[in-house]
């Protein structure tokens, strides 16, 4: 038997979201169970696929079975597609797994010609509606079909109506249209060099083919990659007989919700307009009235619309976004969905469906995606201020919440400024650890080069700051203190800009904040996902106030704390670059032994705030370059300070300069030269344990080692590691237990697991860097060229966001089994950008990690991912 | 039982090596045929590995073991261990499992004390000889047990002998020896605070240990390091029987060869002293005599010698490298091994041995090292010429061959005294692609800074002339156009330097060269080896003249052509810049359309030249901004000529910088962004293709896509390249076919590789990026650090010249399997560094890869190699 490709609604039902899309499979659901349904059927997503297979044609066979569809879809409205005196009259509408709304197009009115028209029009009596109809169709088909510009239609439009001194459309006269009607005939026939398509058949491959292509324009494509939704799925097609919300003060249009999508509150929302189109709603000229109002104006209406919606709401067992119209005193359903919905309500739907006994837990965790619950922990913009925003250039969302204030272009200047009690917001090229202090004291950091990976990022997620990155939009002249917009429009320092780093909009001046809360209904959603879970969620903290932050927010642990960032306050970063600029062992040493008290002190209050949870601690990471500075005002500047020739130090700055420091001595390596700053390090983390530990405080370190790509490699370190640790805990007399652990963020470490096993009692999947490592791209520089990938449809995701199940999860999952071969108890975590995300979650919880680290914003995103990950692998076993 | 660690010479056999060292089992072995061996016994290499494990210090059960084997020696040799009247004297020698020449410890005449030297000088009646003995040892013992300088001892001697009024230590008497002794055992007291040790066995004990120890000294590490020796084997150690060729003019002592190890000839070869120890060889204070005079002198023994010679080369069926000593008219045999010999002498042994009927081809292409070729296809120092060479500094030997000249300091100015007749050395920081004309002009290549596979390494040795890589001992003034040695001695432009590119040795001055010729053995040799080999042998080239010398070499087809270095011609670059700064793709289209007939008359040429083997064109690869100036000097030049603004261009230069351009926009990334990039080159192969076939010559052109790491990149790019070959093919009527394939270079395409080989007939892979991505270091930044790695035993081989089949090769393996199980016949092969090393290409043969491609110089190591691979697995089946 040949494939179906076109499905009359009686045929399908919700189960065939896959097949039919969304929209298809609710219609026929809808008229499954009986409901006031126009008639129609659906082209299915395979249909769609099949044309991109065949080079954007459609199928002769496929076009067959639509013209038999019409056939039955007349038999069944009793009208004649094309027919002078009962013309039947669709619409085509997109349709597909996921909904995209206003995403891809649509076209209504679809089988008017100039016969159709005027015997239409006689036959009901009504010219100026037909023709209002067909010029509408004419306007549609042109845009959406041919990709004219709308523009010319409604210049011409906008002509006839000033010589009618017509105002609104609504005073044209019936003659007007038709005149209206024939001129938008003339500029289709003009741009398109031929007449305006007569055949409804012709119309309707064209349009169903219009819509298929344009399942690949680039909103599209833009709206699946932010949404991560495959480009393989294709979208269906739905064909409908029309009705006519339009048709007199008996009829109207309207959305309703069955409970309030912004609140959650238990209540049909929505609005109307009495003798409308849906188009009349979003066009703004008439004020739609609340639903309630319809009760009052048609009562019957009002009570079978409520039921529906309560009878949707107990079939699909959540909230419905429905779309209704009224023809001549008769209700019709055009669409029902799952509505969406804010974070807050959201919660508060999932956690009411549950009280009221209609969903189980486990069903609610599923309804709320993990993303949603950001924007309930961080700051937004009033919404009322934001419609006037002006947004003057957009970014890579890297942090989400929102930050208002004047703009500065280095840390120094910001903290300045914010210590006089100013709002910042602190503007850079790209940020460098050196801004980490700016950072925490501006209300949110833009930088026009770097990823969602780039440090500004990654540092700011961490802080819960917002940030907008990479937002090459903007020049910027850091030596001016300018910003310039692509429009000329020049931001001095001290000028004011918001930012909304959920968005990724940069917008001109001030806009209104406000903090959001985190609501009861959190809590009792939140002890629902921790029950069902089975990973652990730790959490990526350097300082005490991450990691008690990050505690509120329900982490279970320190994944990865990174010890650099602790060298940056002023009186260490001395003695670290005295440390980097020795020239004996020895000088090394003493520098390092200025440091080790700071060290532990860090370490101290760290495990004080995570007891009685693991703090996992890497060893020094980053090149040392990163701590020396770079012009030659500034060596000199430092020179003195260290008491160094300035050739000397300007040298040793040379020396360590690398072609691809990514790729260059940093992480293991470090230690492997410089052995005594894994001394230093492990002393600092093992004396900080002990002290604690007298507190009676339950401390459970952890030390991991960066970059490992060599068995022996790691066995150097661990030996120096457990060498200095044991010494220190007999000298002290401790019973301290600690673990030595290895990143895996190599390829090769992920190949050779089975032998790193042997000296890891953890591995760390790093997966930034192994997403780097594997895919042979620097995320500083992939920025500029992954753009292309996005628009030609090679990626579709960025692989430093969500992880590469294909390649880099095959490493991982490599790994995870050879370590566990060696070692059945082994450990295992991710700590890299990944352990925030949830498709990257779900990821882990198939391979059977032990727990994900992420930033502490992002903990309870994980808590709930992961718990979704543990149903939903129950649901498949 | 309790595993052994003793063996008396009685014990063993030539196969015991791995256990006995080679030293060790050919004693047993000539023990075993009944040759004239003083008695002894080995401590096996198990010993070594286990003092190792037990914290340097050798375990009591084995001591005991030796002094039991100490008391069987005694029982043969009817002396006893610090006897008084009769004394067993033994030497300590050291004997690893491969030949390691001087790099390890050696002590003679242990047994000695104050009273033994007494007893045994009245019994023997030989005070001087026993004394002298006695000093010796003392010296010995100091040096190589204590580490304490030689020259204390060496002063009171001289001391001595003036005082004496002796010339020669031979001018010393019997009670001036005694003397001599008494000083140096104060001296010994004075450095160890302690006598010198009395005790034969507390003697023996630490000479072995010091014997061990001496595994790890630094020389014995850099040694092992060179030669792939893994410090795992560890050394036995040999305890022998003193024989004394220094008691009269009835002893003496000596070396021979079986046959000429310089030239192969087939006759006995050395040359021996009467009345003399090994030692006086060595200090050179007598000359030696050719070993045909000891016929006339001793022609008993030298009757007895040669057969002994002829019985061991026959038995060992290899040329012998034997020491002997004469004791009263007595021959000892005290060493055979297979003897070192010059590339020339191991190929004219080689078919001599097969001709003589003493082994099998294999057996001959298993007697010389695919490396020793090397050196009979560059140029080389003459060997006189060489031994008055002065060394002023030494860098990685990165490019074989000898070059002399005077030095310039860049490209330009290389070619312009080239172009005068002038002999020169191109004398760089490092080299890029725009000196690949000042390198092909220049005798050789000095670069201060890159490793083995930097942009010098590679080039030079595509182009097979000599260059000395990473010499980060010279500091270099590239304005000045200086280069200072470490002891201050100043080189300016035109001053004159050698270059040995196979050790790694700059020298002072001018070293005569000599041209190495092929000769007639080279051919046979090759023959044989081309019939075994399973792999194919292809050449990396980019240039006519390349693939011209590569066939020369017996290269099979080109496995790799960079077309970036075609760019670098001065017509062409202007051509390229103009594509880069491009501002529209019409003009970057229009630039490339003038490039467009350089290309193809390149690969008309090539093809030509490689006819009718298939040829492999990589595309664009490197990122863009190596195409364009970097100072500001240099940019307003060119944008002059390019008709652009400074700024326009600067700004073009600066949007191109990358944080690590190793992991960014290149590859086919960059016919991503620019698909007509990969369109021009696509019609340059295609028409040069045609345009050849019409000629009658057979043509296979490949064309190979770079750094892919997706399944979507390379159909994106494949479907580019198909639609325009086709294109261009049926334009012609051509019946053209071609391939295209892909390179395996990113560690995410070799796990991915089973859905690439949909899309790809060929995979290549390029083990150069391979391990950098692998291993996470670049091999420019890497040299920096892996030092360390060395030293601390880390790393026993440069990755990135001997493929780490560990990590590197399970990714290589992987892609094998899978590409294979995708495209049962997908051609595979390696076209990185590593298809030019032996050790990998036994890789690949296991792996079953189609060929390797290495450069042109490389092309007979890689025949005889693949040879050598194929003989060893087949013995394994």
């Amino acid at each position: 038997m040949s494939k179906k490709y076109v499905y009359l609604f009686s045929e399908g039902n919700q189960n065939m979201q896959e097949l039919l899309g969304g929209k298809g499979a609710n219609l026929a659901e809808m008229t499954r169970l009986g409901l006031p349904v126009p008639s129609g059927f659906t082209v299915t997503t395979e249909a769609c696929n099949k044309y991109y297979e065949d080079n954007k044609l459609i199928d002769e066979t496929i076009k067959e079975e639509i013209f038999a569809k019409i056939v039955e879809l007349e038999k069944i409205t009793k009208k004649i597609l094309g027919d002078i005196n009962n013309p039947l009259l669709v619409s085509v509408r997109s349709g597909a797994r996921a909904s995209m709304p206003g995403m891809m197009d649509t076209i209504l009115n679809l089988g008017l010609n100039d016969e159709v028209a005027e015997g239409f029009s006689k036959k009901i009596n009504n010219k100026r509606f037909v023709y209002d109809s067909y010029r509408r169709f004419i306007q549609m088909f042109a845009d959406v079909v041919k990709g004219y510009p709308k523009s010319n239609f409604e210049q011409k439009l906008e002509e006839i109506k000033k010589a009618k001194k017509a105002k609104f459309d609504t005073d044209l006269t019936a003659d007007d249209m038709v005149l209206v009607t024939k001129e938008f005939k003339k500029i289709y026939k003009e741009l398109a060099h031929e007449e305006f398509p007569q055949d409804p058949k012709v119309q309707l491959i064209e349009a169903i083919t219009a819509v298929f292509r344009s399942w690949n324009n680039e909103r599209a494509i833009y709206y699946r990659k932010m949404n991560d939704i495959p480009s393989s799925w294709g979208t269906a097609v739905n064909v409908q007989e029309m009705v006519y919300g339009n048709s007199g003060n008996n009829s109207g249009t309207g959305v309703a919700f069955t409970r309030n999508p912004a609140t959650g509150e238990n209540k049909l929302y929505g609005e109307y307009l009495i003798n409308a189109q849906g188009e009349d709603v979003v066009a703004g000229i008439r004020t739609p009235e609340p639903i309630s109002k319809l009760k009052q104006i048609m009562p019957e209406i009002y009570e079978q619309f409520e039921n529906i919606a309560k009878m949707l709401e107990k079939h699909y067992k959540d909230m419905q976004d429905m779309e209704f119209t009224i023809e001549n005193a008769k209700l019709f359903m055009l669409q029902t969905r799952n509505g969406k919905r804010t974070s807050k309500a959201a919660l508060k739907i999932a956690v009411d469906l549950v009280n009221e006994g209609l969903i189980t837990k486990e069903e609610a965790l599923l309804k709320v995606e993990p993303k949603q619950l950001d924007s309930l922990l961080h700051p937004t913009f009033n919404i009322d201020a934001l419609k006037n925003g002006q947004v003057i250039a957009t970014g890579l969302a890297a942090s989400p919440g929102a930050g208002a204030g004047k703009i500065y272009f280095n840390a120094q200047d910001v903290t300045a400024h914010a210590k006089t009690g100013e709002k910042t917001i602190l503007v850079r090229l790209e940020t460098s650890p050196e801004d980490i202090e700016g950072m925490n004291h501006a209300e949110g950091i833009l930088t026009i080069r770097g990823g969602m990976t780039s440090h500004a990022a990654v540092v700011a997620r961490g802080m819960g700051r917002c940030c907008i990155s990479g937002c090459g939009e903007l020049i910027i002249d850091e030596e001016a203190k300018t910003i310039t917009t692509k429009d000329g429009k020049v931001y001095h320092e001290g000028d004011e800009i918001s930012l909304d780093g959920s968005t990724g909009k940069v917008y001109d001046g001030i806009i209104k904040t406000e903090e959001s809360s985190i609501s009861g209904d959190f809590e009792t959603f939140m002890s629902w996902a921790d029950s069902i879970r089975r990973m652990k969620v730790r959490t990526n903290a350097d300082t005490p106030k991450d990691a008690i932050k990050a505690r509120q927010f329900g982490a279970e642990g320190i994944g990865l704390c990174r010890t650099e960032h602790m060298f940056f306050e002023e009186k260490r970063i001395f003695n670290f670059r005295k440390m980097i600029t020795a020239k004996t062992t020895e000088q090394r040493k003493n520098a390092l032994n200025e440091i080790l008290p700071y060290q532990r002190n860090d370490f101290e209050q760290l495990f004080k705030a995570m007891a009685p949870y693991s703090v996992t601690i890497r060893l020094l990471d980053p090149p040392l370059h990163e701590f020396l500075p770079h012009t030659d005002e500034e060596i000199k500047l430092l020179a003195k300070s260290l008491d160094l020739s300035f050739e000397d130090l300007k040298k040793r700055v040379e020396s360590l300069k690398e072609f691809n420091p990514m790729m260059g001595h940093r992480g293991c390596r470090l230690a492997i030269t410089y052995p005594e700053i894994a001394r230093m390090q492990t002393r600092a983390i093992i004396e900080a344990a002990i002290n604690i530990n007298k507190e009676n405080i339950i401390v459970n370190p952890e030390i991991m080692i960066p970059l490992i790509s060599d068995e022996k490699e790691l066995k150097y370190i661990r030996d120096i590691i457990v060498e200095e640790a044991n010494k220190i805990i007999e000298e002290n007399n401790s019973n301290l237990t600690y673990k030595v652990g290895t990143m895996i963020e190599i390829p090769r470490a992920a190949l050779i697991a089975d032998k790193l096993a042997k000296y890891a009692e953890f591995f760390s999947f790093g997966t930034n860097d192994l997403t780097q490592m594997t895919y042979g791209f620097s995320r500083d520089d992939a920025t500029k060229f992954l753009s292309d990938y996005y628009n030609k449809q090679i990626f579709e995701s960025d692989p430093f966001t969500k992880l590469d199940v294909e390649g880099v999860g095959k490493l991982v999952h490599i790994a995870a089994k050879n370590g566990r071969n060696t070692r059945p108890d082994i450990h295992l975590g991710v700590c890299g950008e990944h352990g925030g995300d949830p498709a990257s979650i779900e990821f882990c919880e198939k391979v059977g990690l032990d727990y994900v680290s992420c930033s502490p914003y992002r903990v309870p995103i994980a808590r709930l991912a992961a718990a979704r990950a543990t149903i939903k692998f129950k649901n498949k076993e």
